[in-house]
């Protein structure tokens, strides 16, 4: 999708890929297939390369620092990368510019774990290991101390942070350049379903206007303290009693952005680009009342075929994204949007064509 | 730009490119350089694909043909193709099912020109070769016989037609499938300088709305009677006495098209991708009130980065496509969209856009 986005920017790729098979590298014209994770690798890679970035954020903090010790600008370079890579350091980093975030401490047993519960408001409490998580794993909700054993087996730091008592949540996605100018989307609803994001509605419906500008400040806030170049999205928790507190950070375009895509002026992924590169960004603002993204996962059938054919017959004005993933049950395959000015409808005409390609929909 | 589209819909292009150099060629990742003009070429390069399309109509027409017997679908097929390859077969076939054209005869050297201005109402007369002209290439204005002789140094039949008075050109550009279904966009006005398009508004300003849909029903006439499969764009006269007349036909995503890519639901070249593929057709209603796009030409200036640099700094709504060509002077090497309720506003931000990526406005 970044690439697709730098085609009418004049913008060329070199791809590092896994496989011959990912998404990138089925449409990208040079590609390189390696292991992001080995320096030796990295370093021919980067090689000719005016810019490195990312469309996910595993490629290891000292790594990038040794790209960046060799001369190649490496955006969002190390520095920034490293909170949306390790949480504990994105809650310290929080924490010391006065974020607001959920209770949070890093746990060293399933004891420790108890003492966290008891000094605030006891158990429920959420474990996460400070990196490798997303999409809900490496994520625990713990409801005793019997159950806290799990997270602590691989190893690595535990975090335990407050189960937050929220009515939704919320997604703050901002763009920012080296030059340090900054563009914000508007703030929206992002709903999950087994901890893997379902549905984004942009803007988030009855947001109080006060609560939007946070938001926004806040992630504009958090980009310019990290001296972040790029997109970043916050994921935020409204709670019951009317505050937002951050739950996550996304150094890359990310999936509450994707509604961007077919509903405001510039996408996040062109945005992206144009700040990766130091260019003016653009308009960030919607093209449409409501724009709705909904997730397709893969379903039982593999061959979505006469369910496109159906989708697109249906509803001439959707817009499919598919990623040419090959269909695993519960995986992200690609996703839909939809706009107008009728919220139900958009909602439904977006619902209705991602169940179907999944097949939980079937007329 | 036809890749660029087919990424979301999860298309897979395989392409034939003179080289390496060429727009698609940089973005697409499967690519085979070669003449299209070589039959075996064509026969080794379609073996394997589902379909064969085009982003021009210089595949001589027996070669289609002959892909066509080998068994590869070729959309749109050589009997349609021809009418946007041949001026005479063109003119032939629209006077057959009665579509208005300029008055027109195929004319064998300077004597037979005077004798075809001499039927009508005199000097000038257009001369056209039959095949192989695009941008007014292969066109002449001629006042009188002695300025007739140019057009048949070439040795291949010409086409005199008369000088319409037009007030404007205008384009009606439609979208059929093997299906049959069919989708017109918004008749739009195209504004030609030295013979090449320059600027496109969308939808065509002030134009009577019966005219408006008797050229949308021409369009989707012709593409039905020729049994064409992908985008039509039907070149149009509006004469000064209130009448419309078919120019030229191109059948293929054409330039008065490139505003659909960011003033449609869905553009051009999504709606083509889909046609050849046989899929639904997308909605071709416009996203905006008014769409213009200017042709960015090559200027003086080779190196466009410090304009294209002020012109997104300027305009944060304005939409770049770069076409990736080496610049040189009158080269069409990209384009401009903009869109918004103020046609004035619209046509000054696409037009100073356009000027100063060229180099012709500096301020």
């Amino acid at each position: 999708m970044t690439h697709e986005a730098g085609i009418p920017l004049g913008i060329r790729f070199k791809l590092l890929s896994d496989t011959p098979q990912d998404s990138a590298a089925q449409v990208v014209s040079d590609v390189v297939i390696g292991d992001y994770r080995d320096l030796d690798t990295l370093r021919d890679f980067a090689r000719g390369c005016d810019v490195i970035t990312f469309d996910h954020e595993h490629v290891p903090t000292e790594h990038l620092r040794a790209l960046e010790a060799d001369g190649i600008p490496v955006r969002p370079g190390p520095d920034a990368l490293v909170h949306a890579q390790d949480k504990g350091v994105m809650r310290a980093k929080l924490d010391a510019i006065g974020v607001p975030c959920p209770r949070h401490r890093i746990v060293s047993d399933p004891a420790d774990v108890a003492a966290f519960a008891a000094e605030g408001d006891g158990f429920p409490v959420v474990l996460k290991t400070v990196r490798g998580g997303y999409d809900g794993k490496g994520v625990w909700v713990v409801d005793d101390v019997t159950q806290a054993e799990a997270p602590f087996r691989a190893g690595v730091p535990v975090l335990a942070e407050e189960k937050v008592d929220y009515v939704r949540e919320l997604a703050a996605n901002v763009v920012r350049s080296p030059h340090g100018q900054a563009v914000a989307y508007p703030v929206v609803e992002s709903q999950q379903v087994n901890g893997v994001c379902d549905t984004v509605i942009a803007p988030a419906p009855g947001l109080d206007e006060a609560l939007a500008l946070q938001a926004e400040q806040l992630a504009l806030n958090i980009a310019k303290e990290l001296e972040l170049v790029g997109h970043l999205a916050v994921e935020l928790f409204q709670t019951r009693d009317g505050r937002i507190l951050v739950n996550e950070l996304a150094m890359r375009p990310h999936n509450s952005g994707h509604w961007t895509q077919d509903g405001a002026i510039t996408s996040q992924f062109a945005n992206h680009v144009r700040a990766v590169l130091d260019l003016p960004l653009g308009d960030p603002r919607p093209r449409a009342r409501w724009t709705v993204m909904v997730n397709v996962l893969g379903g039982d059938y593999p061959d979505m075929y006469s369910a496109y054919l159906h989708c697109m017959a249906r509803d001439p004005q959707l817009k499919i994204h598919m990623y040419g993933k090959d269909v695993k049950p519960g995986r992200k395959v690609g996703h839909v949007n939809t706009y107008g000015d009728d919220l139900d409808d958009v909602l439904e005409r977006a619902r209705h064509a991602a169940g179907y390609l999944r097949g939980t929909i079937t007329e």
